[in-house]
């Protein structure tokens, strides 16, 4: 795994990151290519042994990267010359076991699923420690008087358990809305050129394909290809900005109670200028990070225009806002439960 | 009902934007402020009796509309004025019945969900209507042979059927994911100035204030207010773009079948300098509030960071977006539907 | 003028909302058409006699509203269904003079350049009072001294003055930006249905009509059509978002000043349930215009992808965006300057 | 300078993404300091011997990347701790001549503007040339006839030289815009902690210092600093949106085009399934950076609300959209530049 970059310690999340280096989009392209030979032979449209024999010699594969990245541009995507390259370097009998039936965005779809439900398994402990922090800081603060707040003024007293027991409150709705979703989501894709499995004619064969392929994956089968049909992914990229939006309200909070002296917390920020200072830095941060995911939701919503059977242009949207949300929402997560486990002090100052 | 103006035809519901006139946003916010005085008396925090007359007296009530809209103004919102019109204009006796341990906010979230219960009656029927129009399509002219396009390119032979099927995919999705979120959006919204439902030592009290409250408008009992916590309206403007997104796209596929002649719509819009075009009016306005409701949607999520225990500033942002979204989702399925039935033949020209 | 509701005295202006309503659109668009004829006259397509009753004609004409409602919704805009009207009412002898070589959306962009050019002159000397009221202040409290604060935290003592500065700093550089982009935008729209201006054999005559329409309007001329060339709306989004940027970080910080004690202010909201607050509700009010702002702004710039000769979709997204930033922008100025005024004190509390 | 990612290839820059490598941005920040030490010397805070000392000490300076890096994620910036490393390595009797009145803001906001005015000095050029190719495709093929085509309808004949026209008209409209905003934008910035240039007593040697700063850099000077004034930069992050909605528009028509056969490009995309097809990557790849550099827009206007003097979470708001709309514009206009080089027909098929 890379060294993250100054920028991504900062407003990003290093192994989230990790996954979408070339290294790794390759090898998960890889991962599908020899799964898919495997679910061919699973489906009786090539021998077991072929198709073993193709997933063997794919996950040996290692593409010429130079080839691949002047294709990139031409192509738009990596898959049609990453087939080329393993067809011309395969056995000529191994063809038949290759890229079967598939297309390129059929490879690329599924890819991005598996890294999805990765990162899915690992967000519902993630809030889950998020919601324990805020029990524990409410068992050893929760009694602390507070001055409630309402439109930015001074309203009643309340207690820093009332707030706390505000901040968590959509938590467990986020861990239930995932659970409601992934099923949506987590998805095979696989439908060939035009989304039709093979056609009518070899729409049985198409079809045990795709299931064995979901199978083979751990992945959701799904009844159709849905190249065109992005509702799955766009929900989830609502779900991700549900929840930096409930870790950016902790920050935004946090940064308002850290000016009015409202809270203590250990390893502030230090200033160039002002040693005095203990800036909020994590609050800000979760605020930043659930400012950037709203804007980048709008993006993953507009690309629900997919044109016809598979589009270009939406497509390549998605690739540029969904990592950097997976990002956002990774590294808000892990943030702020580490922001409430330093809260040394809350309540009044 | 006010005859909606020439862009609400175009863009707009007329029976969503009667909703939002003054008029029914005062009347919702009567209907809400009687249900609470009854509920009050179900609670048993006053006498059943004078609930009652409380209720029946905000009923008749007409509220002085100059005396609102100065104070609106310097408010921020129609309440305060409204309940203290209410208190001067009632017997003293009935006081200790009017707003009872409401804050504005309690008052207007939930006369908000009353529109969205009501409209999300409307909106689950209104797909089912969609998917009736393309399945009868689907049965007339699914054969039609028609050009598979991927990339903006002509890929390989569908028929007409094939994508209708991809138009209707996501809509029974569309339907489920209404109905996993009812329960966490049409929740009764009662708290009191802080959210405290009058604190700690009258918590039972404000509790079952809350729960009649819900019951007898029909909507979710909610454990606790959720003045700051906006996930479950932030969640409601995704899906309403996600549905928006689904009519997005058939709009826009129908506008470019219309350039290439692949498909024939009765009664489209004329032009003052072309007699001979027929514009594709209603699919371009599909994909024009598509495009709108992306937009809108970042601002609802924008919205989510409401500090402390009550924001002035994010709250207001949601009564701009949400408004637009709920009124270009009822135009746009409206449309689409009759779009759909217009066809009269789709397939190659 | 219509009297506003509730929505547009909070976050909207009444005057600005009255050039929009359907009287003033379809005045507008009978005006254009006058000038139009007009025009037809000075480039001596048409006999000045002529020219002079068309226009007569058109200033006197009252459409049809029932009959452009139902038009309306089919052609997506009002222009062939008033124009329609116009020739059928007229002696046909005035025909030649009528709509002449126009387009719709000849009359629709001018006629909302009209309303532009109308605003700006209107915004230039609303900034400079605005200016003026941060000056007085800055001349009447400027020495108090004030915490300044950095990353939400207290860091070194400053003056209110210095902070008034900051405030002002951005307001001189809108008004020049406004004077660099006004050529830029406030342009007559003539093209004709493909934006030939008539042709190769007729261009010259074509040109002449559109600079005569633009001096009758008092706009610029401009060499081409601008159909689909929409840099011009779109900066001017921008600089209607630069512009409540500005109010909207005065009125972020005067509320956080506000929850701080650090300022004092005349007349803020009252509470239904806190008679002792003083919310800073036009303070929030800026906040909540200026985060709108930046989300319309989105809108336009994706509106910028107009496809072809003319585009339907991107440009009513200009329509449903352009309006709403045009009333936060004329409200933000006004509520900004009142909220200056009515500072008392600001400073140390 | 490393090699771009895959992802890059397509979407980015390869010579902007390096301009935003942790080696770049440290590189900038040393140039930066080392300029300031300069400055103080020529403004006489300290002697001119020991600014050239200080100055030539800072360009030596490697800092320790680990310990630089553990703070990155406590002070939120690399600032505080380059300078702590900085203080440290050097003689103490080159202290006065470090990081002089300076705050970290001061010293990463010059180093964007930096790497601004460089990519502004690129995009002048950029854009003549895609003028250029837009006129020579045009001397080559402009009277090609091509059906001219409104609300996605055949409408008249035009000549491919129409369109053409239409594409090229916005881009001198974009020359003189950036002409006019670059003294507004490529400003030095500098203020100290709280951005009064020293203080009352002090300001005098504060303006000094910056002056001399903005001269050496090659950067207009500032009046004043504008830690929470970004109307610059958020003007600037227009004008990026608007070249790529200018090349974005081109795209899609390209990409339109393609689909009606109206165009022969060499160079097209190839398909993993379907050998006969030639994807408009590149169309369609300006369509996708024109809609995101739309959406980042927002987040650049959402950011002008830096609350008080100096805000965390609105900065680096900042950082995560720009970069990215940098290299969506650099790639952009290179590739609508080599896409119009690569029209081989134009007109009707």
């Amino acid at each position: 795994m890379p060294e993250p970059d100054l920028m991504t310690l900062l407003t990003g999340d290093g192994a989230t990151a990790a996954l979408f280096t070339d290294a790794a989009w390759l090898a998960r392209i890889g991962h599908v290519e020899a799964a898919l030979s495997r679910a061919a032979g699973d489906a009786g449209v090539v021998s077991t042994d072929l198709a073993q024999q193709a997933a063997t010699f794919i996950e040996d594969f290692q593409p010429d990267m130079g080839a691949l990245r002047a294709a990139m541009v031409q192509d738009g995507l990596p898959v049609p010359d990453y087939v080329r390259q393993l067809k011309s370097a395969a056995d000529p009998a191994l063809r038949p076991a290759l890229h079967v039936g598939a297309t390129s965005q059929d490879i690329l779809d599924t890819a991005t699923v598996l890294v999805i439900k990765r990162l899915n398994d690992r967000f519902g402990p993630e809030i889950e420690a998020l919601i324990a922090a805020l029990d524990d800081l409410s068992a050893r603060q929760g009694q602390q008087p507070l001055m409630g707040r309402t439109r930015m003024q001074a309203a009643l007293r309340i207690t820093a358990g009332d707030r706390l027991a505000a901040w968590r409150a959509p938590l467990p709705r986020h861990i239930e809305r995932l659970a409601q979703l992934r099923p949506r989501l987590e998805l095979v894709q696989y439908g060939g050129p035009v989304g039709l499995r093979g056609g009518p004619e070899k729409r049985a064969e198409g079809n045990a394909i795709a299931n064995a392929l979901a199978d083979r994956l751990g992945l959701h089968r799904a009844p159709s290809p849905w190249h065109s049909a992005r509702d799955g992914i766009a929900e989830y990229a609502g779900w991700l900005s549900l929840v930096t939006g409930a870790t950016g309200k902790i920050g935004q909070d946090i940064a308002l109670m850290a000016q009015m002296g409202e809270i203590g917390l250990s390893g502030g920020g230090t200033s160039s200028a002002m040693p005095h200072k203990q800036n909020p830095v994590g609050a800000e941060t979760l605020v930043t990070l659930a400012r950037d995911n709203a804007g980048q939701l709008s993006l993953m919503h507009q690309a629900l225009l997919h044109e016809q059977e598979r589009s270009g242009a939406a497509w390549v949207l998605e690739w540029l806002a969904l990592p950097r949300m997976l990002q956002a929402t990774a590294r808000s997560l892990a943030l702020c439960t580490d922001l409430i486990a330093r809260v040394q002090r809350i309540g009044a100052a």
